[in-house]
């Protein structure tokens, strides 16, 4: 977060400022003592800088609801209504877009349902944009759009936002962040920041800020849909890799007796714990059927559902062990259908993690998102305040106010 | 790098000074317009804090030897016998050990063997002891000593130096930096800083800041010993995970059909391409046969010698390609016996490594490391350099000059 080259006492100020922004965007609101305390500034810096951010609107301070005795202390408040960004969750069949305010606050939601078939990088673009308009008119006529975030199911760059690949969407080398940005500017005139991002690493970010992972430095976050997607916080920051791929969990090889996978390779962890391999073990194999189906005739006393469950359990320890060894988490947090699966094989799925070393696996919790369905939604919105978290004045000083479609 | 708190014109200054010194010490020399590129300070900023690191003696200024046309340009270079450390490569069977002076360089250097039975934390704590003793009668009379380092074949607790499990060692719950602490202090009356770390990880370092991936943000390093350790360099910074225990890579589960590893689980990493699984699978399996042995038989004709690295080849190539797709990494470093093997089996690995998601594969490169046999032993000198090179004139402030055993 601190720029490496901060060298000047105007990058220092831009710093502090970002830094205080930051904490009540996360943290929520915050005396002007907890400031003080969070931030090691002196107390007259820090009433500087709520002042700078009182006056461009970002932040609001209004008396607080603390059980203290003698005067109540004035609260400082991340005006959600002030800044405001679009988010995305693109998913292989639906779309979830919501309108969410400074502070995480979600402002307006709405889900939209698409045929894959037809779902077309074009057609999403066209898709992104109608959305965003209908969006934006649930804002505030004074708020500032600051950020467009979107969460695709494949490997992105996290430079340009450009779309290496999403098999399950059939999408190859697609330049999805360019393609919004001209479309948003044709439309609005101008663009402010867009994010286009992996959706198991904006699940990451999310459970991270404010989620299961909220005091976690090191969490691993697993996005089960189609296939098995991972993103990765290392030391307090999401790890990107060389290009951005990193966190390809699916695509790690657990048994190389086993099935071919998409990829090419045998036995990756995807082909054992995947969609598509729970609904082929328990013999109901087809593309409209989904785990929670499996789910159901299990619970009905379906036996073939119940061993292929089972067995997604095993797997499913074998590979977290893994990734227990390798990456050493406080938290493992698992999405999509895992979340759905885990309650019913955590016992299998401990007694294999179990095998994991002792110094690591006394260290790690496996958890299920606390922002449920939209931990990556709620990430895509996370990068889309980046900027904005970064230098608050100038960023708000570029971005126009929100605009009705 | 930067303190997270950074937030006086005092904390800028330091953090400015250390950066300088840093690029001395890990880049080299540099003229005072280097350094100004470098930090983005202006040109009298720079003067000042290169006169107050010259003050102390920790670089000095010479002329430069760059072919240009006119007055040779002034060079900063670090002075190595101004500040110096204690560097150590703890392994099953040897001990090798160095004084290293600031810049990196070797001023000294030994190899000691001893005997894996005998060798207690004790007798390990005396054996550093009367080697740093050894070491130290090389300093100059003037340098300061500011710091120890000690690599180990376990995992290690980074923060207390604490060594939870040495397998091949037979330690375990051995409370290393405190003990060497203690008779440091015992013999000296002080003690410098004190770094005990996990030898793979001490070689991810030492290979990233001035090894094959000295312009790399991510690169994994492998030891192969009598086990597969691995350290990891992730955007730039080495990674810890929850408690330093993370890149446990020879415990990854590659084959669950495999053989039981003596961690308890089935078919682990190390199973397949630790050195007692080449030499068992060459027939030449008794404790003092080393990979260098098979290799000789295989080059020699053995034909069981040459199935055995065969397959290493193999299996090394379908760990390298779940890695790849885990860490999306620029480099991945071979050491220890895998540095052998690698020019033997490279095209195997390759064909593996190639199942790996064409987006992180083709940005990958495999190599053996640039420091050789020493890239443990020169990033144990490295972190033992870290305090000095976070603060530089407090550290030195407080370290005596170097006594002579």
């Amino acid at each position: 977060m601190v720029p490496r080259t901060a060298a000047t006492q105007d990058d220092l100020r831009r710093h502090n400022r970002a830094r205080l922004l930051r904490r009540l965007h996360e943290g929520g609101p915050a005396s002007r003592s907890d400031l003080v305390a969070y931030s090691g500034l002196n107390r007259s810096t820090v009433g500087v800088l709520v002042s700078e951010l009182a006056e461009v609107g970002l932040v609001r301070e209004v008396a607080g609801t603390a059980g203290q005795v003698g005067r109540p202390s004035l609260m400082v408040q991340p005006a959600a209504e002030s800044a405001v960004v679009v988010a995305f969750d693109l998913r292989v069949e639906l779309t979830v877009v919501a309108l969410v305010g400074l502070g995480g606050t979600v402002l307006w939601r709405k889900e939209q349902r698409h045929k894959r078939a037809s779902y077309t990088p074009e057609a999403a673009v066209r898709s992104i944009i109608a959305l965003t308009g209908q969006a934006l008119a649930h804002a505030s006529p004074t708020a500032s759009w600051v950020g467009l975030g979107v969460g695709v199911p494949g490997t992105v760059d996290h430079l340009d936002g450009r779309v290496r690949l999403a098999p399950n969407l059939g999408w190859v080398d697609v330049p999805l962040g360019e393609r919004i940005r001209e479309a948003v500017i044709a439309k609005y005139g101008f663009a402010p920041t867009i994010a286009v991002s992996n959706d198991a690493d904006l699940g990451a970010v999310s459970e991270h800020v404010r989620g299961v992972g909220a005091h976690n430095r090191n969490l691993i976050y697993l996005s089960g849909e189609v296939g098995v997607g991972g993103g990765l916080i290392i030391d307090g920051r999401p790890m990107s890799g060389a290009g951005g791929y990193g966190g390809e969990v699916g695509h790690m090889v657990v048994n190389p007796d086993g099935v071919v996978c998409r990829c090419g390779a045998r036995g990756c962890w995807e082909t054992e714990i995947g969609r598509d391999a729970i609904t082929r073990a328990a013999g109901m194999g087809d593309d409209q059927c989904e785990v929670a189906d499996v789910i159901a005739a299990a619970s009905a006393g379906n036996r073939r559902a119940q061993a292929a469950i089972e067995s997604v359990g095993e797997w499913l320890g074998i590979g977290l062990a893994n990734l227990v060894n390798l990456f050493n988490p406080e938290v493992i947090v698992l999405g999509g259908h895992l979340r759905l699966l885990f309650p019913l094989v955590s016992g299998t799925v401990y007694r294999r993690v179990h095998y994991a070393l002792p110094a690591v696996r006394e260290q790690v919790r496996v958890e299920v998102p606390a922002l449920n369905g939209d931990s990556t939604l709620l990430g895509a919105a996370e990068t889309a305040f980046e900027d904005l978290l970064s230098d608050p004045l100038d960023v708000l000083a570029r971005a126009p106010h929100a605009v009705a479609s």
